[in-house]
């Protein structure tokens, strides 16, 4: 079986994810910070060492901005709804998944008023077409650090200086850059940063996590017990347990720990390295089969390790059946949640093949992709 | 190690849990419900097969109605927030967990009514006592089956008679029943039942769900990715879809349905009946012990096993430390995140050391804490 589908979830994980998560479960799976008991202490020490060794990756001053979330897009709902009120305006991209674009329509019905920049057809947005969008109620810009789509990566340190200098929020939704390129809030002027933890961190499914920077006036958008505050029936302000209502996903957390962890021990520098390489290899030698065609930057240091293509004008789910069926070759066909993004690259009838690459996809098996790509258009 | 934390989390679950999470994550960790490869359809296949189980279990006629969230906090907040809107009246009770307490308080100030209907002094509440509260704009009922904190087994046939005979939504808390008390969303006349997946149906932790009657016109309160209409900024409006945006916990959900199963092959009267003379035996003979207090009803019949107790007038936290520090006894202290309740049972000040059993609990461990109790009332 040769995995291509790491920008829906990355497969496999490091071994330690599997066996950790096992332990949590069996070896102390209590309730993290509710009872008070020795176990139910060490499954919150497991929390807590976790968001603070993410807080330290992404530079985050305080572990407590960092909460932790059901998958990323809890987290970017989290932000979008909690904080944008009737009257405000939002700034986003045609590249964004449906996880940004979905509640910022939503809020459109609740007077919030929205601004769609958009893309080149390389899906590439620039600052100025984002700066032109700024209107006087600009209170928040939303947008994507790496495109799901094209895996075009976006000028996020320059248009946060931007949002900087005008006094507007930047949110960042990290789906495809957080464990795959270095992200630095304070840096970055991230203010909101919504990433999940089954992707680039290499952890398990059912987890994600979103920074706040301290100061904000962010609503939550769920309520309930924090273990506390016990005796009180409004939502405590404390963070992180404003925003963490009910029993976190321990186990998972623990598995994203492992996954953050073998980043740290490979380097993160040194997974980038890899990806680039088999993307470059794999974008040079498509090119040379005709009726291959390519979307996104064409220069791999642009773009992550995220490859859509087309055969001629087949459809890209047949593509993917094909490749499926025949080859053992998973990857995702049709329009991948973010259909503004296939406007801008104008793929929305088409759809497109998305080949998309980990840390443990090796040069032959994107050889072996290459040849089956290569026999498919010779069939036809 | 003794674990009578079960009511938090329950502890340890089935072998067979641990051993298809593992399997999960490592066999077919792909993304359900996105790409279309094998693996992503095995692991579609399995969150299918397991809202196909749960369903039959409560009753639920079309599977498509239950919904996957990461906890029962967020089922219950997507319910009551989904559902309520201004000029709405919801009656709940003092017996509630903060995860309704306090998105129902929250409301209040976006105008909607509420009346909390108190308990006895055995935690229960009565169908009359939410017949009173009644108004011309009740549009929903919230309320717990069996209390987190006394066991209390609630009047949920007889309230749902009530709630259909008058046309008004009836959401139960199943957070300490599911898995334990047959329930069936029928025969009960449920609207909604929300249910956390690693309490009594012995799943993994990051896992709940919500299931919603046909037919009613409840919002999400999370939009984003559903991996349908892809083509669309908007929100589907299909079910589950709907109420499902971006990743879910595959693995833990595979967790959940070996959870399930575990009950089905032992037959969840014959864990109730085991809680039950574990619960019987604990009261009976704390009843002997000079200085004990056990709140909830007397009669291990008419409640769950959770019982909190408290040992002359010494505070809940110290008496559970020593329990830990002393006998590696596991139970929560304190105030329970339901204020209201202990405010109901008097318990407000001292917070109630809980005892909750589990399907794995025997006699001799429970004897073993009996023993542990007495010696504190010994030693003060």
């Amino acid at each position: 079986m040769y995995y291509f589908d790491n920008a829906a979830t990355t497969f496999p994980k490091p071994e330690t994810v599997y066996d950790k998560v096992y332990e949590a479960m069996k070896e102390y799976g209590a309730n993290p910070g509710r009872s008070g008991h020795k176990m139910a202490l060490k499954a919150n020490r497991e929390v807590y060492d976790t968001r603070v060794l993410l807080s330290k990756f992404f530079n985050i001053k305080d572990a407590f901005n960092l909460i932790f979330t059901f998958n990323c897009t809890t987290a970017l709902n989290m932000a979008i709804r909690g904080t944008l009120k009737e009257g405000d305006h939002v700034i986003t991209t045609s590249m964004e998944h449906n996880s940004v674009l979905r509640p910022v329509k939503h809020l459109e019905s609740l007077g919030v008023e929205n601004t769609i920049v958009y893309a080149d057809e390389d899906g590439y947005i620039t600052k100025e077409s984002i700066e032109k969008a700024i209107r006087t109620n600009t209170k928040m810009i939303a947008m994507t650090h790496v495109s799901n789509l094209t895996g075009t990566v976006m000028p996020i340190e320059e248009i946060g200086k931007l949002a900087k200098a005008k006094g507007i929020l930047f949110l960042v939704d990290a789906s495809q850059s957080a464990g795959v390129i270095p992200i630095d809030v304070d840096k970055m002027n991230i203010d909101f940063l919504a990433f999940p933890g089954h992707k680039g961190l290499l952890g398990p499914q059912g987890t994600g996590a979103l920074f706040i920077r301290d100061g904000l006036n962010t609503d939550t958008i769920i309520q309930g017990g924090t273990g506390s505050e016990s005796y009180s029936i409004y939502q405590p302000e404390i963070m992180p347990d404003k925003f963490e209502s009910g029993t976190l996903n321990m186990p998972g957390i623990v598995g994203l720990k492992e996954g953050l962890n073998y980043i740290l021990e490979t380097g993160i520098e040194n997974i980038r390295r890899k990806e680039e390489k088999l993307s470059c290899y794999f974008i040079e030698e498509l090119r040379k089969i005709e009726g291959v065609r390519i979307y996104g930057p064409a220069d791999a240091v642009q773009r992550a390790a995220v490859i859509p293509i087309n055969i001629l004008d087949m459809d890209s789910s047949e593509v993917s059946y094909i490749l499926d069926d025949r080859y053992d070759i998973c990857v995702r066909p049709g329009l991948h949640c973010a259909p503004l993004a296939h406007e801008s690259i104008g793929t929305l009838e088409q759809g497109a093949v998305r080949f998309s690459f980990g840390p443990f996809n090796t040069e032959e098996e994107v050889e072996y992709s290459i040849r089956a790509i290569y026999e498919i258009t010779k069939q036809i």
